[in-house]
């Protein structure tokens, strides 16, 4: 039996502009990792919490790593005793995921350690069960795409129905975070309740041309599709210089360029790497032309959702 | 040069149930015809209108075939003088398009009969002018697929961007026209400005379900994805028994089912043209409960739009 392994779950896009709640893709960077050791033990204990400014909880059961944890070693191996070292390698509240990527992380890893074979499907309610904590609500549009890598789509929650999307392998993304606060509780609440028919058929024309350029392996379709005209206006606000930003993007090559989830990171999509790396760069600049700092990604698709980084 | 051709454009399933304005997809049956002639006489006459009850004009100018033949005749061809025999084999007013396929096999048979190798897109204007005077308004979702065939998304109407989709080859459709009339113009009026997000969220799902499992050949998900939260609740209340027709195309093995355009007219998607058969079938039975009378047609997928059916 292994006694110690360490993951990696990626930071997640969701909305991607058009698919508000319903879409998201998994980047190879940024992405939390956890360790997680074999002990003689009862019980999960959360033992080294890195890289979270002190912010995050030690009690496994409101920690968003440990609550997958101790679900699934309650259902699978009572007897045993777990240790977790969490190591956040990139920024919370960012609107990248950083909550669905620790949850994700906790369950994958549990589903490795223990040799359990269970399906991106089947560790799926455990995942949530880490990011209700964080969220307060059931949202799967950033554990899906961690856990199951690539794009992917959740076309109902009732039940839930996840389906993941192929896309091109020369599709790279640039994410800017800046280094500003907003509450995804805040960021939800601003928007509306009801919206025009008007509006809301632009919006799943885009949805569903996005989807079509992905599987066809469309560039230019993906980035005409990459439009918001139900969110963005609302979340674009809280954003210091965000539409300037975006403009920055577009006009340095990037096929489309929205608000990452909640928000405040921005992204970016780009056929291949270097375009991604000169998109990166002007949204980089235009940021700093507002005062604010912040960190740079350049990633490509991250198809795989989570791996392991050893185990032994 | 050629003296005579005669066309068949086809009939065209709109909406699809989850993707009101910008979804829709052709029929190999039913479909429209038209005969043109060259004439010595300048400009355009019909000559003869078969199968429309004596409803439609013959002036051309006001006649939804008409009026693309007029257009192109000027800008290609404004010496030359064309006749034309329309032969609807069709029902109007019936949610399938009639108009648009009337539009589209002018606009199809004139590029035929004066060999100017225009594609679909180029097309596209002059048969939306036919279209505009049967809807007193631009809406492409019936003309796109006649045009394109197969199944089309118009992702934007400013500029149009219309995308063809392809489907997988044991796609069948059954298609019931009860012999009721509804008002294109009342269908659409009944509808409300304002939709909730909630359901805006859920539609745009099976919108990008719908292109997700038309593309990756898995029926399920197309079949999952054929829902309308938005338009089907206020449409049905104009079709009587509706919903007693739904179930039964559903339990008689239907993938999804759902309104044709504004109706009556009701489609149902199926694997294998058996099963089409065996749904249009519970459909038909079901809509004779209600004492109403229909026609039903089992039908492949369009996938190649109008064709010339004889030229000389």
């Amino acid at each position: 039996m292994l006694q110690e392994i360490r993951v990696f779950a990626p930071a997640t896009i969701s909305n991607i502009g058009c698919g508000f709640d319903i879409m998201g893709f998994a980047v190879e960077e940024p992405g939390d990792q956890i360790v997680l050791k074999i002990s003689n033990k009862k019980g999960v204990r959360i033992t080294s919490i890195k890289g979270d400014n002190g912010k995050l909880p030690y009690a496994p059961e409101k920690n968003t790593a440990g609550a997958p944890i101790i679900s699934m070693l309650k259902k699978y191996a009572p007897s045993l005793g777990i240790e977790i070292e969490i190591d956040k390698k990139m920024p919370f509240g960012s609107g990248l995921g950083s909550s669905a990527a620790s949850a994700v992380a906790g369950a994958f890893a549990m589903n490795k350690l223990l040799e359990l074979n269970l399906s991106p499907y089947e560790l799926l309610p455990f995942a949530l069960e880490g990011e209700v904590i964080a969220s307060g609500s059931i949202h799967a549009d950033n554990v899906a795409p961690s856990l199951y890598g690539g794009f992917t789509l959740i076309r109902d929650y009732n039940p839930i129905d996840i389906i993941k999307i192929e896309c091109p392998d020369n599709l790279f993304c640039s994410i800017l975070h800046p280094n500003i606060e907003i509450s995804t509780k805040e960021a939800r609440e601003i928007l509306p309740k009801e919206i025009t028919l008007s509006n809301a058929i632009t919006q799943w024309g885009n949805c569903s041309g996005l989807v079509a350029g992905l599987l066809m392996n469309d560039f230019s379709l993906i980035g005409r599709s990459i439009k918001d005209v139900v969110v963005e206006p609302y979340r674009a606000k809280l954003i210091p210089g965000y539409y300037q930003i975006q403009k920055a993007a577009v006009e340095a090559g990037a096929l489309g360029c929205n608000i990452s989830g909640s928000g405040p990171s921005i992204f970016a999509l780009s056929k291949g790497k270097e375009s991604a790396q000169k998109v990166g760069e002007a949204m980089l600049k235009k940021l700093y032309d507002s005062k604010i700092e912040g960190q740079l990604y350049i990633s490509p698709i991250n198809k795989q959702g989570p791996k392991v980084i050893y185990s032994k």
